[in-house]
């Protein structure tokens, strides 16, 4: 597909539409929308655009469809995937205008919210009424809901409670030519032809732009309980993983990591996080609910799997300072990854009780390419984040053998049963590896979907399936 | 479309690929074929065919496409849109023989499933690891997983545990051309490009033919406890309903019905079930969990609400027969107001909170078209079925003038946030209806997501999105 490139006829358009001060084609604005926090990918948008209504959205794509110009809607820019990148230049549709809550429903426990909203942002507005949105990703301080949606981001919490996907009720969404629709109904339940809400879901701005989300809310538990286990090997850890859930235990979020990774994130945080010498993988375990005494039941059932599970300790967070300390490290480990070195993260997916045989293969395959990896991630998911390191590696080889690796990781994710995502989408980088999981059909039915809502391409160009 | 009839030598193939044994072309078999639990509808398939392996599948699903004839996969006929009935006749593809449960994998809370396996034998299979698979509509003990699939079946349960599509991790479907693809992986997350497991679920069977399931299971909860609650106002019970919510419980089951329901199922079952006048709804509330403790400090908030809201008297089933008593009734409605009477079922579905105002609406409507209507259903869900009785109506009522009611019906429900299907789904019946909840654009979207699948529309032809 050929796109148009980006005229002051256009532009002056625009202008007409949204106003001058919501048009940036200044080189500065046109750098600050050409990257994600994938790796150090950089693509010029021509043109960025920041309407503030959906009637505005709608009259942008109905005109660049017109003249075939390509669209990239961006929310906070927070991806992993290089999702958001304006890889065939156009227009970098920029989201954040739209960042009203138009209300909290108490009654039905639903919220009517614009995709430009902070996730954290939504999460303490709906607290203050006691109702909970749990989906939390990593950088739930700055990611916007759009993108959350577009990705059906998951975070810590997935494991109890579900990824975004599972919170979407209803969306607003204006087509590639403008048209704008619903795609289901706010209610908890449907069955009313095809799921356009939960295909729009995960799909990468590719079949429509999100201009308004009801996500569905939950009552707020009122106590958290948090623990620590450091292991003196990562397979234990991973098996113990298992044996909490065999146990019949329902932790809010159980998460895995490497030591490297708490050590590389308090470098960065510049705080103290001591790890004695014999401690090859932490689990950092949560569990959620009303009342203390069931909690604490629940931390005593769970100490007890980890330590018949070779646990060298298991350390409660006492404060909520200490809470907070634990999971602000936790939350750090991607930023620091690549505040310290260059980097790729691999988004393994595998069914939970094999997680022992896919780090063991990382690290094999690792050893077997000479790079140096972390691992860390939502182990009760059977999500591992794979963060390979380039430390001294060459160019020659980071650029090009190191594929061949990754396709050794997720060739080991298909045969577990898993995929080479489980919530950072494919987006850019992600797309050559697609074959490995999935035979050409699949592809070219995300492609004909992709021609039933977007029959010129023009929005998210490039991304998702091979075009 | 034109679709081409059997003939003598499609038949000599398909005997060739099956073995004559699972081939059909008798009038009786032709006959229970032609009909599900969807009023009186009858429409006779040319051909019965019955695979018995996915490859079988493809070979027929080939050879109808490259002749152009139409295949509506059939599991129990249990259905109440009509989504099984052959309307453009061709072959019946009967899945009766796909009822294996390849295994339970324990480790992984998972297990693969073949589509004409009953709802129930799965949960008993499953039940006997301690494990659960919580989705139980009404029909469990005949309807089909492939079914349920197709339709996203909910039932009482699903107000904690969600409905089929909360459970479904991937599935195996020939595609229209014979193309075998697997849709997802057996993960508990995936973003690995558009979610054709989720696009494939609820599209009853127009997108291709399911040979496979994997289905996500859970710790089974080793209690439960029920409640039912007698009230002199309808509109008093579905008020009741969201307090329970608003309370912060989380019941296993929530549901609604008016007496009426309980006698017809009363007298079809030939069992006693006294209804003092007074009352005009019932509310029957399930809690589940492991400690009978907290089931029993839930079911007294529970019990506390429902007195607040008017509920005349709580009583508890004391036995695990008083139990199965109450749900064996409760299930019993469905078929009771068929039994009784000649009948259409509207699945409403609507935010919880306006479930007073739709119930008012319905009885409102009722009396201006002077119809009669049996209400029960999914109150903690928003989901109400709504059963009009033809009693003594007219054919010619019956036939055209009750439609204006049901687009009266579902037009309040499109106001109240809601829609027209919570779990029966679209089929045949309720394909007119569509436009009252949705723009020709998204019907215009679903077509076109069809022809992407399946471009000569043999797969269930006639249902669905209006062609």
């Amino acid at each position: 597909m050929e796109y148009t490139k980006i005229t002051a006829e256009h532009i002056s358009y625009f202008q007409e539409i949204l106003g001058a001060a919501y048009v940036h084609a200044d080189i500065e604005s046109l750098e600050n929308h050409s990257k994600d926090h994938t790796e150090d990918l950089v693509f010029l948008p021509e043109l960025v655009l920041k309407p503030g209504t959906t009637v505005e959205v709608s009259k942008i794509l109905s005109y660049c469809n017109e003249h075939t110009i390509a669209v990239t809607a961006r929310g906070a820019g927070t991806g992993l995937s290089g999702g958001s990148l304006p890889v065939k230049g156009g227009v970098s549709l920029s989201m954040t205008r739209f960042n009203k809550i138009h209300y909290i429903d108490e009654k039905n426990f639903q919220v009517s919210v614009q995709p430009g909203v902070i996730n954290e942002a939504l999460q303490n507005a709906v607290r203050e009424k006691g109702l909970f949105y749990p989906v939390d990703p990593a950088s739930k301080g700055s990611c916007f809901l759009g993108g959350n949606v577009s990705l059906s981001s998951g975070g810590p919490r997935a494991v109890k409670y579900g990824t975004t996907r599972d919170y979407v009720l209803n969306l607003e969404v204006v087509l590639a030519n403008g048209e704008i629709i619903e795609t289901g109904a706010n209610t908890l339940k449907y069955s009313t032809g095809y799921n356009l809400t939960h295909l729009k879901i995960g799909s990468e701005g590719t079949l429509g732009v999100i201009t308004n989300i009801i996500l569905k809310l939950i009552p707020a538990p009122k106590n958290t309980l948090l623990m620590l286990a450091p292991f003196a090997s990562p397979e234990q850890a991973c098996e113990a993983v298992n044996h909490i859930f065999l146990a019949g235990a329902n932790p809010s979020a159980c998460e895995f990591i490497e030591p490297d990774g708490f050590r590389l994130a308090a470098n960065m945080l510049q705080i103290s996080f001591d790890i004695p010498e014999e401690v090859q993988a932490y689990l950092l375990i949560e569990v959620d609910g009303n009342e203390m005494p069931h909690l604490m039941d629940e931390c005593e059932k769970i100490s007890e799997v980890l330590y018949q599970n070779q646990a060298l300790d298991v350390l409660f967070a006492e404060t909520a300072a200490q809470k907070e300390y634990f999971w602000k490290l936790r939350r750090s480990i991607g930023e620091a990854t690549k505040y310290n070195n260059t980097y790729k993260e691999e988004d393994t997916v595998v069914p939970r009780g094999t997680l022992p045989e896919l780090f063991k293969g990382v690290k094999e395959i690792g050893a077997r390419y000479g790079f140096r990896s972390v691992c860390y991630g939502h182990a009760g998911d059977g999500n591992l984040h794979v963060n390979i390191l380039k430390d001294q590696l060459s160019d020659e080889f980071w650029n090009h053998t190191l594929d061949q690796a990754i396709v050794e990781i997720f060739t080991l994710c298909k045969k577990l049963g898993g995929t080479i995502s489980g919530e950072h989408g494919i987006g850019l980088v992600q797309q050559k590896f697609m074959p490995v999981v999935m035979p050409a059909i699949n592809l070219q039915l995300m492609k004909a979907i992709k021609l039933a809502f977007d029959p010129k391409e023009i929005l998210n160009p490039g991304k998702v399936y091979n075009s």
